[in-house]
């Protein structure tokens, strides 16, 4: 059984009626749900300020496949990197361009120092780099 | 006298205990101010993506003082906009650099217009720009 | 053959060092691909500003897979988008949780407003959302 | 007499187009000062990722005025902190909101903590922190 703890919350009532549209807006059904939700970002953000944090990564590459030489060293460098590259998805986007998603987990100052790394290989066009933590009771 | 609403919140309890952790580094004393406080942000986050919206922006710049036409020009240019640009405050930071730093009031979208063409004037070092609403009842 | 424009930049000495620096640290081996990328990392911003560019989404859900009611959610909101979802990839990160990342092409509105529904769903404990685009010669 | 490093750049011609119009719609007029500015604001993003940066931070803080502790406490503590705290404006900005710019010069460390202790009062509604770095040559 899980560990609840119920309180209690006041807040001004225009702004609560304008978070119960936000919520409705963006699918939540109850105040409870939101609020967890609103607490779990903030502290993961401050979690992942440390590089020793226990994390997951989803690195989104955008490139050129026709510069061959490109998917080969990607392919290379996560090899290289295989205890923190769980998996990785390719999508073929258009005629010229692919996504590639790449997961990691690790500490999260690694995985940073990784996807910087695959990021800024020649031919990728575009890279975005996404952090979350996995502490426990998060 | 204010109108409040008081509601229950159910969070799993190893959740709440970093929460609150989090909130006694943060400052606060009691929950319902920090989950105010995260409620306010994530609006605030949601309103100011409509250019439209009521809102105070804050436009931070960094610049060499020798080069003078450009304090002129940042002057005319904020006379210009004297309807959104409410004051500015100059910080001599050291020998070389100033930081202005420029508040202006209005409709969000034309804010940012403003904060753009002021902050992409030839000599500003570095710019920065953050908004927020001042919707009723947030 | 590729069409290329060659110019010449000029840029204060100290700061093109620290650039280099930067360059290398971060793996670039030339200015021009730095160059590139920060232009082009710039004009992506700009372009997902604008709900109907076509774009690329990648979404990262975790969640605690003993709410087993929210995998059959998240797998009928998938198929109910299925002309923007292109593909999901899961991962088993530990006992409880897991993290699924979610791939999208479309319209970078409506990306936005499927990857909020999905975001949202009771035992999502935290989701991130990241767009690029595909405009053509970016 | 400044020290200027010039140099050729190669960049895909319809990216440069595209990157023209950008520019021309932000204000630029020639491509150095512009490509100079994209590699400013990402040294900056770096610089201030280290708490012992020199760096100046702009806090922005939107609370009631009839909570009038408040700005006691505000008042207070930025005494407190005088040595970080440069200056400060305040805006009526309506009926009942006040908006209060606080400048801060000092460890980019420091100045997190102070600004996040101004922002968590009782009664600040809102709050939002720039920081730049003055690192020399940037």
């Amino acid at each position: 059984m899980k560990n609840i703890t119920r309180f209690g919350v006041s807040i001004d009532t225009p702004l609560i009626r304008r978070f119960d549209q936000w919520m409705s807006r963006s699918g939540y059904t109850n105040r409870s749900e939101a609020i967890r939700d609103l607490i779990r970002a903030r502290l993961v953000e401050e979690d992942i300020q440390s590089p020793v944090t226990d994390g997951l990564g989803v690195l989104s590459l955008v490139y050129d496949h026709h510069q061959r030489e490109l998917e080969e060293k990607l392919t290379d460098l996560q090899h290289k990197h295989h205890r923190v590259i769980i998996a990785s998805t390719h999508v073929h986007v258009d005629h010229d361009n692919c996504l590639e998603v790449v997961l990691l987990k690790g500490k999260v100052g690694l995985l940073q120092t990784v996807a910087k790394e695959l990021g800024s290989f020649k031919g990728v066009k575009h890279s975005k780099f996404v952090l979350t933590s996995t502490t426990k009771h998060l």
